[in-house]
């Protein structure tokens, strides 16, 4: 293996090896990779574009390949079917953008959807608008006033300086309907034509991924929701990374921001293409995402977020005018970002709470949204207190060996038969294995655990001998799934290292959920409910997350698992005012638990570093298959 | 004569008749005009540059003036040195742009200055602000309004989003300076520097020329006072051509818009550069106009405001942020349109009102804005009631033979004596006469008037013999200034037909006066005072003005003129809040007549026709010194 190149395909996250002399494309197709190439790999249709930021380990471009790029070659592209590996090539990371993708399937579930009443913040209002006389000296704003405050509750209600510019013209036709944004302004006016619709969009920016849902206003039926890479990836693939890319130079904020609003257009045109829609007749975006993202789109610094005391600039929802902030769509129409509850629990968090109902006064409950920064809360008697846990980006497939994303050829489920050697599997999609997502990585290791193959700290069993245990490059490893089943052509194997990651990510969300608990006076007994949500995919073995101690030791019935549920919430936002309302209530009083500075944090850490906990009372009624619980 | 041309300069209204074979400078020198020329005509230094739109009348350019001109030439530019009238030519109109004229100084007074308490709408706050620690979980927003909520009145206090991308570096500090836009909003932080200053801006766009004055907010003591012909000009000389334009095609609004940004930008570069000001410094302008003007500046469509019923798009005060309207100074800086009274009365009128302090209760008086369109205001005691009088230009030297501006040059005040033989005048500025301002327009009339030179009807007195009569073209002449004496190398002369001019536009006026007075129910008798402003130079003749009936005859004790009112009162509102709340008031308070509208608009202007008015009685005091009345 000693001349093998490992590359790494972005953004799906998968690891293939490589010979010298292989081109970019050979590799992809080995490895499973789904790279578009309607010549077959003949440098004619220039399909197979892809981006390698250093390059060091690729020969020139040929010039067929250069006049093909054009442009492009200046940014770093080239194509894969041309990319020729090198002898002295050691590690090589490939982006391949959404346009060179063949698997755009994802199979994250949208969120359960907790019912809203539909009455959007952006109402429409038809009234006739008596034209001016000369003895009726009103201007056209006054007019227009006039006619709405006539049917409309609020005295107060203003008109958008933007709107005046058109207003006389529009003012003169023989009805006119008036976009009033939360009963207060007037955001847009125009010819009363009752085929007219009005679309809303919810947008959920994730640090890898952007959301976008498309909604009728009049309906209130969603028409598209479609997803994209977030293009700020090539800036880095964590949050960290892109904090201290934004700093290294003074425009380079601006740059993650026009960034993250250029793939925003982007993916609106293609969800407005895709149903026919004009993207002038969206009136309004509601847009959720975690602290730094919503920092980052806003144009806002984000170096204080990254270091303690951890302060956001704001918490507060904010409205800006979408010709502002550079979003194609309507320019009057109002982008409305839903509060933030602190540096590192984002409006993503409070689109949680709301499309969960876990708002409602209820009884001790929590609410888990996994992710790289994992965010819980605790519902109590008095209220919502919640925490952020540096998870790690483990459960999304990221520093694991063969993890990857919930796309299309990722194991999501696993069953290890007794004694190691029966392994079962599903895959998303029908297509053969190439990795392993979120879900399938936590049934390895409870799979592993329950049937004895590892111990409570995750090291292999050493008197248990099957052929799947393998040891390579000096770390053991367990092979799921052999080379001639695989779709990469080499073995998908879990190994100690990427166990030990899953414990280290378990034991953060655990900890997040025992302080919250101890703080509050909630022990596992009083807990009634828990929620989950983030990007597994559906298979979430609810049995089995509790087998590793991710999260306190409930009945599988009272756990649930809710899919995206922050983009649910910015849906249930586009739906109805009184949820941007509910929103603002939710990030004033949520409760914050910095973790950081909690005294007992590395006691209970070090308690949950183990399978499936220190405290083995709070985990005694699971029944293991073959485990022997070892005391320690 | 009949081979003369007749050559109009533009923008200062001079009318010189020019030979085939001369060139414009030529031209220029001969009838006074300060065209720049430091090369002494040689096609070297190209700085006489001029504008001729229409060009049928000149010869083509040498090939040293297009070199010279460079892109310009295709925008009708050309050198005064070189370009040639040719036989064929008959009426040529030469613009002068503001960087080849010599005489810029200008000889309107600056309103009487109506003392305001110093108060500005953007308050200076220094706070200093405890930096952020764990403990205490504010986010950079509320830290800094949790600061200004501790010194200041308004709980309700916002930021504007503006602010937010630079707040995170300012706040960290030591102490930082707030600037609080009306007890309202933040519009700008910044590190707290005993020596900065902050300036405002006060901004009358007049139809013909921009005002600009600089004003030191923390004194409130002015630092410099310039002005600029409006750089729209090019595009109609009056309002209504300007309008026309503005609807000849779509984007000619927004062109207009941005040529009247371009000229206000250029004035204020000048003054700042004077007085060694940043324009980043500049947080506030405060901007008054006539209601086409503040519409054009607004980019607000105007096609209404020329056409019956006369509907504004709005009359409310608006803020606009600087950025947004293109204004180069601080972007976050508040851009304050004081609110205009109608399509007719502007916020030029409303300033009026404020500087002269005509808003506060007081005995019945008259406030008239003399120009183009003047505005009348009557107070009563039940408040203030104004008009509008289609005047026209004559009383600025536009439409009368020899008329200019009260530039350097302008004769601005006239004696004739007994028999019409000895003429007495002063001239503005050291140097020959060229033409005739407003004030000495008046003079002319009434002293023609009462030298029983011409009749109520404006016509000369057939039974007067003197040399200084003349018939030319069929038209009387009275010979002001043999072309000796003046500047020109000319007779300047005033014709029956600008006597005319001045009649009509002196029985606009005065029925205005009239129609307000009658429908309040105020006489002559009953009116206590009458203030004049407008563009008039200082030498206002308050008697002569009685003379020819422009106004009631009240004593001259009675009567003040207080120049460029309107300024005075933009520079009120910089200075104080309160002005700028007053303006609001006014404009919703004082009521509007249509004189259009009104049945008795006739009769009364017919009325106002002679001289000094056909009601006698109503002028039977002022004892005129050769004058017979002739009952008619």
């Amino acid at each position: 293996m000693g001349s093998k190149i490992k590359v790494l395909f972005e953004p799906i996250g998968l690891r293939v090896e490589a010979a010298p002399g292989e081109t970019i494309l050979d590799t992809a197709i080995r490895g499973g990779v789904g790279i578009r190439s309607e010549c077959g790999g003949t440098q004619a249709c220039g399909k197979c574009i892809i981006q390698v930021r250093d390059q060091r380990g690729l020969a020139a471009a040929t010039l067929k390949e250069s006049k093909l790029l054009g442009e492009r070659i200046h940014s770093s592209y080239r194509l894969a079917c041309s990319a020729m590996f090198q002898a002295e090539a050691d590690h090589v990371t490939v982006v391949i953008p959404p346009e060179s993708v063949v698997r755009q399937r994802q199979f994250v579930e949208l969120g359960s959807e907790h019912r809203v009443i539909l009455e959007p913040a952006l109402m429409k209002l038809n009234v006739e608008i008596p034209p001016p006389n000369i003895s009726d000296k009103l201007t056209d704003a006054e007019r227009l006033l006039k006619s709405i405050r006539h049917v409309q509750e609020n005295p107060e209600i203003k008109l958008d300086f933007n709107i005046l510019a058109e207003l006389p013209k529009t003012i003169r036709s023989k009805a006119i309907t008036a976009l009033i944004w939360d009963n207060d302004r007037v955001i847009s006016v125009e010819e009363m034509d009752n085929n007219n619709n009005f679309y809303g969009l919810a947008i959920d920016i994730g640090t890898s991924r952007i959301t976008c849902s498309l909604i009728d206003l009049i309906s209130g039926v969603r028409l598209t929701y479609i997803s994209v890479e977030n293009p700020q990836i090539a800036y880095g693939e964590d949050i960290l990374t892109r904090v201290s890319y934004s700093q290294a130079d003074a425009d380079n904020g601006r740059h993650l921001q026009q960034t993250i609003i250029a793939g925003i257009n982007e993916l609106l045109k293609k969800a407005c293409r895709e149903v026919n829609v004009s993207p002038t007749r969206i009136f309004e975006a509601v847009v959720v995402g975690n602290t730094v993202m919503h920092h980052l789109a806003l144009g806002l610094e984000t170096k204080y977020l990254a270091k303690s005391p951890f302060t956001p600039v704001t918490s507060e929802s904010i409205q800006v005018r979408a010709a502002e902030l550079g979003l194609k769509i309507n320019p009057n129409a109002v982008v409305y970002f839903i509060p933030i509850i602190d540096a590192f629990v984002g409006s993503d968090a409070v689109a949680d709470i709301i499309s969960s109902g876990f708002y409602r006064r209820g009884e001790p409950a929590l609410l888990l949204d996994i992710g790289t920064n994992t965010e819980v809360v605790l519902r109590d008697k008095n209220g919502l207190t919640c925490c952020s846990c540096a998870s790690g980006p483990a459960f999304e497939g990221v520093h694991i060996e063969h993890g990857i994303k919930a796309v299309e050829g990722a194991i999501d489920s696993v069953h290890i038969g007794a004694g190691g050697f029966d392994v079962k599997y599903s895959v998303l999609g029908n297509v053969k294995p190439v990795g392993l997502c979120g879900s399938a990585i936590i049934d390895v290791v409870a799979e592993l655990f329950s049937r004895n193959l590892i111990d409570r700290f995750g090291k292999f069993n050493v008197n248990i001998q099957t052929p799947r245990i393998i040891r390579s490059n000096g770390v053991k490893k367990f092979v799921l799934v052999n080379s001639k089943e695989s779709g990469t052509g080499t073995d998908i194997v879990v190994s100690e290292r990427d166990i030990n990651e899953v414990m280290l990510a378990k034991a953060a969300i655990y900890t997040g959920c025992s302080i919250l608990m101890h703080r509050k006076g909630i022990t596992q007994k009083d807990l009634k409910k828990i929620i989950i949500s983030g990007g597994f995919g559906k298979n979430l073995n609810r049995r089995n997350v509790r087998i590793i101690g991710l999260i306190p030791n409930l009945p599988s019935s009272k756990i649930s698992y809710i899919g995206n549920a922050a983009h649910a919430g910015a849906e249930a936002g586009v739906r109805s005012r009184k949820v941007l309302h509910l929103a603002d209530k939710i990030a004033q009083e949520t409760e914050y638990i910095e973790l950081a500075a909690c005294k007992e944090f590395t006691e209970e850490f070090t308690a949950a570093l183990v399978l499936p906990h220190k405290k083995l009372e709070l985990f005694e009624n699971i029944n293991l298959k073959n485990q022997k619980y070892s005391k320690n």
